[in-house]
């Protein structure tokens, strides 16, 4: 690498709100964005809620010439809906499925049966090896009472975790995706602590785009307005995040979000804005190591906040459980109790009109019951990670001078 | 690090067979290994099938003052078995559930419900960082015709990713386990090849233990004989794999393994054999990188034999699906045809009487087919990720000079 080095990667984030059947125009908001992306050739196109595999192929198709490689992460029932198109070659691409992802009884939200995931990408641009990561979090349907909230944090947790592990050889890390958490939430305090990622739209001089960043805004004709009833600006749940190790600088030169329309025709291409940042990565001399101490009272926060809310989690998965557990054992007795009654010939059409809603409780509860306890059981493996770090973490303020563990050379490798 | 330093690493393996209630002697087994462990002072015992969290916790009570760290791998309904019992702290700790385990109707092999998983911890030793791996794999219960062998060969592909993809700043990577895979069964090529992970049995010259180095044997008095009929010497399914990056040089001192007995008392441990294994990494000149052609062959050859594997998984499983959405379809119109005969009032009690097996086969049929889908997603998944490789490997043995990618890296680092 020359010392004058310097590195310009453009790179595009779209949660596209590709639903078969159900999203408005899609065909058409596909095709507009293939157009668009070919025009403006970008370095990285990362595309989330691209749920029909033939949408992905149509783009693929299109982008070819532009954008040589591509990959869609295929996981659970409906897919991950995540896909990347890219100028360069992908050199290893993987994926990381969430271990927790909602509740598959709650088909009305559809998130359990997509697989939602973490995809990895790494690919050599002038000489630098750079891991980029697209993820898409479970949706925030209430944000009053969001009884997903648990879930959406030990994904957080994962996602950073996955990044942490993952990425300890790449000099530069990005990772661009719908995380449906706003700026200040937990799961995005936990992940930017964690992993040392840096925010574009806070770290960026030139950002041009709707207010406070937001990527959901009233004036996007496909937002239901009444979602955003409490956020008259929009909500910032889009982001682009990256760091470099230790003698790189990485900056985000300039920063772009639609507005509500898709920048040529006045359409927009989604319910989401698209972001389009332009980042700069350069040598910079090795910096001075901040103080532990100064720098880990944040993380050694957010990640209590964080154990307390995998903890409440967890309790309430075992709760679940066990509610679970008592309503098949009693759907057990039930049927039972019909089966004598139907051999006695007493009440025999009432006995058999009583079976099938039985069994269906007893199989009912009984599904519950494992999935709660496989959800506990998911929450507490993420708690204990979790409390791990924090153990750690704690370890190393109270004697900076046992900096043994992999957080310190994150830390120093930041620029 | 001095240039003569040495460092030398004890480690032990077991598969512990505790299954509650179904194993037999489990109380008394886990009991004498704590006293065995506490005898023998390893730097690390990794464990596989400590279903039960209370096992693992009066291991760890007694194991504290030799072993002060420990780690329970919860994953699954049932969880993962896997824990590890630690001389050295652990740095960090994460872990991979397999997408792929098996099918939730096959309730009397129960894998399923396992959550079968790869631990992965890091340790800092003598100024080297230290990726230890444990895992357990889908068990093989039909040689002959073994309907989880697609699962077994994506499980082996994800443990190789995972382990390439979160060890690059390793400085030795070991991998214990049971993996249900002879030694040249296609999932354990695979893995060796795409890691570059040596075999402890194959490269010690000092080895004590059964003929062949097998873990299951005869003579174990808990091992299903009829299981081994065609395998009179044994079967060799768990293992010791390790590698070190360039400038390392890792080699296995002595391999030990239980003949069926435990090594005191006489009564074995578990009804599969214990490895207790030395360890040495020292220091040594990087060597010249082998000829990638020659290094690349069996290396493409065994990735083209999984992609069949996986291809053939994968139309197996869509297969399936599609039978099962017949299926659903037919229960739905048999259904419908029931209500319109109760309506009639015709026929009404033997309507009554086929309504609750309709509703199974609909629910049934319904969920076989969601499974099956997601089968057949995961399955094309591994495959695409194979296939990347593949093409890659390829590339770079038509044109040596185009050697970009990691596998190089890989390659280069391994003793």
């Amino acid at each position: 690498m020359k010392p004058n080095f310097s590195l310009r990667l453009r790179v595009f984030n779209l949660n596209c709100w590709g639903i078969p059947y159900l999203s408005k125009h899609r065909a058409d908001r596909v095709k507009r964005l293939g157009d668009f992306l070919n025009r403006e050739s970008f370095d990285l196109a990362l595309l989330e809620e691209v749920w029909s595999e033939q949408d992905f192929q149509y783009l693929r198709q299109k982008l070819l010439p532009a954008y040589p490689a591509a990959h869609y992460f295929r996981s659970g029932i409906i897919g991950s809906g995540l896909c990347v198109f890219s100028k360069h070659p992908i050199q290893e691409f993987t994926q990381h499925v969430f271990t927790l992802n909602g509740y598959p009884y709650m088909i009305h939200h559809g998130d359990w049966f997509c697989g939602k995931a973490v995809g990895l990408l790494v690919l050599h641009l002038g000489g630098l090896v750079l891991n980029a990561y697209v993820t898409h979090l479970h949706a925030e349907y209430n944000r009053q009472k969001d009884i997903y909230l648990a879930h959406r944090v030990a994904q957080a947790w994962e996602l950073a975790q996955f990044i942490h592990h993952t990425s300890k050889k790449a000099d530069v890390v990005l990772l661009c995706g719908d995380l449906n958490l706003h700026p200040k939430d937990l799961g995005c305090r936990l992940l930017k602590e964690w992993t040392g990622l840096h925010d574009a739209f806070l770290e960026t001089r030139d950002f041009k785009g709707p207010e406070e960043g937001c990527t959901m805004v009233p004036e996007n004709c496909y937002v239901n307005r009444q979602e955003l009833e409490q956020f008259p600006l929009g909500i910032r749940i889009d982001y682009v995040l990256y760091k470099a190790v230790s003698g790189l600088y990485i900056s985000c030169k300039t920063l772009r979000t639609t507005t509500g329309h898709e920048p040529h025709s006045g359409s927009p291409l989604s319910d989401h804005e698209a972001l389009m940042a332009t980042l700069c990565v350069r040598h910079s001399p090795p910096q001075h190591n901040p103080s532990p101490t100064h720098e880990r009272s944040p993380l050694i926060s957010v990640l209590r906040e964080a154990w307390a809310e995998l903890d409440q989690g967890m309790a309430q998965g075992r709760w679940w459980a066990t509610i679970a557990g008592y309503v098949t054992g009693l759907g057990l007795l039930l049927l039972a109790l019909l089966c004598a009654l139907a051999a006695g010939g007493e009440i025999r059409e009432v006995a058999v009109l009583l079976w099938t809603p039985s069994v269906g409780l007893v199989l009912g509860a009984g599904a519950f019951y494992l999935f709660h306890v496989q959800e506990a059981k998911g929450l507490c493996r993420a708690r204990a990670e979790l409390q791990h770090v924090l153990g750690r973490a704690r370890e190393a303020q109270d004697q900076p001078a046992l900096l043994l563990g992999q957080q310190e050379g994150d830390r120093a490798e930041e620029q």
